[in-house]
């Protein structure tokens, strides 16, 4: 794989170019690409597959097939965390870290938002400017879109050509907006969140379910006179684990102080993600919780076309915002609103 | 309210009387027994919103239309907690301690794998002898159903019949199965979780997400030798409380030990659920999460019925089950598999 690496674009400039003006696609040739470790071919490939137009979902389609039985001997990491936490700081340690020990780094993202400004997150690489032009990386924005489903597939899509170009390791960063965290959740080996030093209070600003996801807790910013409060924090955040779930089968969720700025215990993450890995290949959750997520992701999606159907019928839409307000202000059951609609939807269908 | 005392079945036999062979019914002269206090009105209707018959669901819609305006100043408490934990005999001292305190107290029921057997939870009143003889009191079984979403429309509706009937304490109960605990939280004010004195790993047993969704956590089964035990298990869950998301602006979750059979600190939960009760109608989150409630509903009914609508195809179903294995097996992509079924639907629906 070779970058040029004094011309790294912060957003690669396909995605911005309408697919009727790029060159014909070889689905064959761009595959064999991939598997070479081409980067151009692997940044087009992402591209065809978040492409919208029909002619490239149906080439994306075949490319994601001949893809799919390379993938499934790399690791999935994902990480979550609130906006200032630092995880393009600490993305770029622990990416620079893995490739230290011979692994090869892609950084993928999920950002809602980012429909409304084209990758908002990752989208400034120069955050992470010395993994981005490391020659064993790749770095792709958050795809746009303006549906998570939508966007949760495109993401979902480019990791299997990530992993059919040769990267062994997948960090998949979002912004807790919305239901970004279940999304990546559902579509890593291994969750990751970070927190900041914080009191009680502080730490109640974390998402309702997202501690009882996480496999790793991490406390960022853990420098100087924060260190304390990082410690303190670290024993409260082990105290709440104590009566929530284990994640995985023989794994209790370990909390680390850390500082990503400074470098200090990004290895330690590093190395305590390996033992999670090396356990639940052992272990057999590694195997059966890829089955669930794909699972997942087939009954996601049919669900997520369903409601395309029904709200894209403009007039349905319409219905829907007006039975909107009759149902919040308790003039009408949400059930026989349901029914209302949904016999006004079968009526158009048929 | 009058109830036949010395025979009170332990099921309402209406619920296992085919519809046609029930009298014809008035839904207007139906209203006024309910709004009479009727107790026979009110299981009538509940057997009405119960059936399956095209002719009842009519019925059930005009009627439920009649009620509505009348529900609202009740307030809807959702109690969970694993088999074994004392539901029924805390269910039975809290509703007599309610009733003493002037309140009318309706007893449903949502129970996933009640469509087995009829009503498993409830169904046996004699657990609850005490308040089911209550003339303030009226105990319903778990309906049969054999969908979650069918069963939470059912109670959500019978919770409407019983707040026009006049009760203004509406206690739902659910064992943990599947998504019961999201249904109930989704269609209750106050949402109260039982646990058993333990330790870490015993608590570790809650399901996730559980926790974070509860306004009250109380320990049951606190007497003689486990009162030490259950001390503690309030120390760790108070801990880690500290760090999760409020459920409502201006309230900390409580956690109390109880003994529900010895009806120790069974006031007291009626005092802190009271308190509660003032809180979020003064600060307007009573009103606000009823309005989300009803929006959740309305989206996830939609939901729902698409669902039914798809898989109600037989051809649908069968080819779903078979490409399901396909995707476990990681030889087609979930997308690309969901795809493949949705094209299959529309050209089948066209």
């Amino acid at each position: 794989m070779k970058k040029d690496k004094e011309n790294i674009p912060s957003i690669n400039p396909d995605f911005l170019v309408p697919s009727k003006k790029r060159e014909r696609i070889d689905v064959h040739s761009l595959f064999a690409g991939i598997k070479a470790g081409s980067w151009q071919d692997l940044s087009r490939a992402i591209t065809l597959v978040e492409s919208q137009s029909k002619k490239d979902k149906e080439l994306a389609r075949q490319l994601i097939h001949l893809c799919l039985p390379l993938s499934g001997s790399s690791f999935r990491i994902g990480i979550t965390g609130s906006p200032g936490v630092g995880k393009s700081t600490f993305i770029e340690s622990l990416g620079l870290a893995l490739i230290d020990s011979g692994h090869k780094v892609a950084v993928l993202a999920i950002d809602p938002s980012s429909s409304l400004n084209h990758g908002s997150i990752l989208g400034d690489k120069t955050r992470m400017d010395r993994l981005a032009i490391h020659e064993h990386s790749f770095i792709r924005p958050s795809p746009a879109g303006t549906s998570l489903g939508g966007v949760a597939r495109t993401t979902r899509e480019s990791v299997i050509l990530c992993e059919a170009a040769g990267f062994d390791r997948i960090l998949i960063e979002t912004v807790g907006v919305g239901q970004s965290e279940v999304t990546v959740h559902s579509m890593v080996d291994f969750f990751l969140l970070m927190l900041l030093p914080g009191a009680g209070d502080e730490l109640q600003g974390i998402k309702r379910g997202v501690m009882e996801m996480a496999d790793l807790i991490v406390i960022n910013k853990a420098d100087d006179e924060r260190e304390l409060l990082a410690q303190k924090s670290k024993r409260m955040v082990q105290n709440a684990l104590h009566i929530l779930p284990a994640t995985a089968k023989e794994w209790k969720t370990p909390v680390e102080t850390i500082s990503a700025l400074k470098q200090k215990n990004v290895k330690r993450v590093m190395q305590l993600s390996n033992q999670f890995f090396d356990l639940v290949r052992s272990n057999n959750v590694f195997g059966e919780r890829r089955k669930q997520q794909a699972i997942y992701w087939l009954d996601e999606y049919i669900n997520f076309q369903l409601k395309n159907t029904f709200f894209d019928n403009p007039l349905i839409y319409q219905k829907y915002n007006e039975i909107k307000e009759i149902v919040r202000d308790n003039q009408l059951s949400p059930f026989e609103a349901a029914d209302e609609l949904f016999q006004f939807f079968l009526k158009s269908n048929s």
